[in-house]
């Protein structure tokens, strides 16, 4: 720390914090580029006048040690001549042993490019956003924090505020039927965290068998991979995961039946049932993932693994990731009994609690009837897509794709037929600067079935209907050599 | 979902909507207790008129399933007879063997009793909240909010937003010199969730050897002892952890060298150059956890851990739980480059990335220099009051107590003593109304110093002399039987 001692006069404060600065920067401490604060700032630091820090500045300026960039602040120099410290070795190009096994395996993976996101793009799992009453949630968040005690702004219950588990056994109490009481809420950064919570609380490393669906969605297996989890994977058809072809000595069997993910089917009723004997023979567990169940098209759906569960043995993991907005990182678990201390404790471990003002907020956002509307509004704007979409899908693309059958959420799956190569289909979406996704992605093994995927949360109708048309064009130009 | 078919008339729509609620409350789908939603939200989430939902909700009331109370809400009632659900089987009670080793350990824990908080309160680690500006806080998230693009409402970067990542490394350069850019800080959700992403990308289980300092700080070994981590603990004297006891053959080692927990001592200038030097001959990695460096009291500091060395060894680990609120939960961890990819990549598996306007409005405050403010601020404050209790104990409590040397942070511990028994003591002021910490609780092994921590971040110096002062007069009534 830059440390000024007190001094007499002005002019011995400024020969200090200019010979304090320049060390810093000379010695390395103060990198090059680093941007640094701005003078007044500086002046508060350091509780001296701003005339002080403008002429400490100046100084360092006249010297060269730093820059000013107009409109953009104050730099160290790139002109200073290299510190001393030894030059950063190049372990960052080869693997560290210092890592373990798992973040080794990570550090050799080809590092990701940043794609340019196409001009039609169809992302999965990505809600709209532009349509959510920011102005609400703004006013509502000003009056949580005035309103709160100052003692929540200190260290509050790992579990999630009182406020908020209670909004929640509501919503999902009412929304999806699931049996429970505020006490039965966990609340989690995001369902991703739940997934994770999860993990570490049930699984016993290199012994807890964890069944996954095939294809299914990757950072739930990246959660419990990471807890050291034997996985199986479970093939899906359209009804869902193929509850029958569960080995023996399961432990835990995670499983998305509102809308698979990535296919979108729903899981039978009569696998449903099955999956609930299975887990009630073998004492396994089930990890419900609702991630988007929010959002329904058509008939009522069916009850939730959770509803039917009369052994305490389903996890239902939700989220508003899709129903408000992921950054938010807000999602929960509704939890039985007898899991409920071992959740809070690696709760507690993991990151101590969630953040404290988004959670009243949202608290307050769903006991106000904001979330429900929204849900509706947006439910609306969905099934409109998706409509648009499956027409588009069913008049013009009948001899290269089929929908899967699905009622609820953000994507659509469409499977190749059997002579057509999905890979190929996707590259040629993308030169016709159409996004989609591929289920080949998401599966294991030679059964993965092979199509495309659209999430239609993040486009407008507009921008379907014309993308559909250009990956249409481009289709028709393949097979007859002219548009 | 309870779901409304689309019906010619308004009466079929309340049919509808009676029996369905009906419904869930006999099955026990909406549990007896349970808040329904205001008619207002329910008649949005279904889709029905506000009318409509009152008739119902009066349909019901009259039929006793549910019931109004003013000013509260309407509840499902209690009189309801038990659903057909089977009884939750008692599993809360015994351990389930669904839980894995660590989380039976943890239901198998007495329940914690909510104690009542003494009036005059030491509590340790909680800053002062109610002097925080959060008029500035609020006038900064609602104008982060407005600006955000939408897309930021989205999934953005694991590894935090890049104007706070940049507003980190402006903060730690300067206030620590810590030697940093952007790019090597990775955001997390308070200092806990850097342990425990430390300890997940550095642990092998079972084989991976942690320092830590004893006494110490618990939940730094929760994170490491749920990562699998094997213990090794490093007695602490009054120059911070005893270096030279480091056995061979250790891959981490976690210290808190600016302000020990709990002794808050510093770790001497040559303990560092030894350490770094183990860590070198080793090829050891060093979490350097600076919980409350920020407030300093007298002298320079010592260079931190990270800006000594020259190994890319040390991880650097700060929290704004201490500067600024910990219902906040950010902390960062300044990383060397071979570790960053690694550390992302837990982070995307843990919890996906932290809440996006908390990182926006944080970036904004530090940039905008309120941080700066308020820490100069507060290190005033917490100045006086630590001399306030310095003086305390030195002309009030030199046979019992002597404070142990320290700079920095926001506690103090002061041994007892041999002849004293410091839990009876600690006893004695909680019978005066008066609640401090035993340094006894953070220490392993027969070794342990024993001591009274007081924590002077959550009280004012009115009651800290007024709490001291009853503290005192109880154990003169102790010595002489008299007030």
């Amino acid at each position: 720390m830059l440390i000024v001692r007190s001094a007499p006069d002005s002019r011995t404060v400024l020969r200090d914090l200019h010979a304090q600065l320049k060390a810093a920067i000379l010695e390395g401490r103060l990198t090059a580029g680093i941007r640094l604060p701005a003078s007044r700032v500086l002046a508060a630091t350091l509780g001296v006048s701003r005339n002080t820090a403008v002429a400490a500045y100046d100084m360092l300026l006249s010297e060269g040690y730093i820059t000013a960039k107009a409109g953009a602040g104050t730099f160290v120099a790139n002109t200073v001549r290299a510190s001393q410290r030894t030059p950063r070795t190049q372990a960052g190009n080869a693997v560290d042993a210092r890592l373990n096994a798992t973040s080794r395996a990570v550090a050799r993976m080809p590092p990701s490019q940043a794609a340019t996101v196409p001009q039609f793009d169809f992302p999965l799992g990505v809600p709209d956003t532009t349509l959510l009453r920011l102005d609400i949630w703004n006013r509502i968040s000003a009056r949580c924090l005035r309103a709160l005690p100052h003692s929540a702004l200190a260290y509050g219950p790992a579990e999630g505020q009182p406020s908020l588990r209670g909004a929640i056994a509501g919503h999902a109490s009412f929304t999806r039927a699931v049996a429970c009481s505020a006490n039965d809420v966990v609340v989690s950064n995001g369902a991703q965290q739940a997934f994770d919570l999860l993990a570490r609380t049930l699984v016993t490393p290199g012994k807890t068998r964890v069944a996954l669906e095939n294809p299914g969605y990757g950072p739930v297996c990246a959660a419990f991979v990471a807890a050291g989890a034997r996985i199986v994977r479970i093939p899906v058809d359209v009804h869902g995961m193929q509850v029958h072809r569960l080995p023996e000595h399961v432990h835990i069997v995670c499983v998305s039946p509102s809308h698979q993910f990535p296919l979108g089917c729903v899981l039978s009723a009569q696998r449903r049932i099955a999956l609930l004997d299975y887990a009630r023979t073998h004492r396994a567990v089930i990890v419900e993932d609702d991630y988007d169940g929010e959002f329904r098209y058509g008939a009522r759906p069916l009850d939730a693994l959770q509803t039917l569960d009369r052994e305490q043995c389903v996890f239902f993991v939700g989220t508003f990731s899709k129903s408000l907005f992921p950054a938010l990182r807000i999602g929960y678990i509704v939890a039985p009994p007898w899991a409920q201390r071992a959740l809070v404790a690696t709760k507690t471990h993991t990151d101590r609690q969630s953040n404290v003002l988004a959670q009243e907020t949202l608290a307050a956002f769903i006991t106000q009837g904001h979330l429900a509307r929204h849900v509706r509004k947006m439910q609306g704007i969905y099934s409109s897509r998706r409509q648009r979409l499956l027409d588009s899908l069913r008049a013009d693309f009948a001899p290269w794709l089929s929908p899967v059958p699905s009622a609820a959420g953000l994507h659509l799956a469409a499977l190749t037929a059997p002579a057509i190569n999905a890979e190929a289909l996707i590259a040629r979406a993308l030169s016709a600067d159409v996004g989609v996704g591929s289920l080949n992605q998401y599966g294991h093994g030679r059964a993965t079935p092979q199509g495309l995927l659209f999430g239609f949360g993040a486009i407008d109708e507009a921008k379907i209907n014309a993308g559909m048309k250009r990956f249409r064009s481009m289709l028709r130009e393949e097979v007859t050599g002219s548009p």
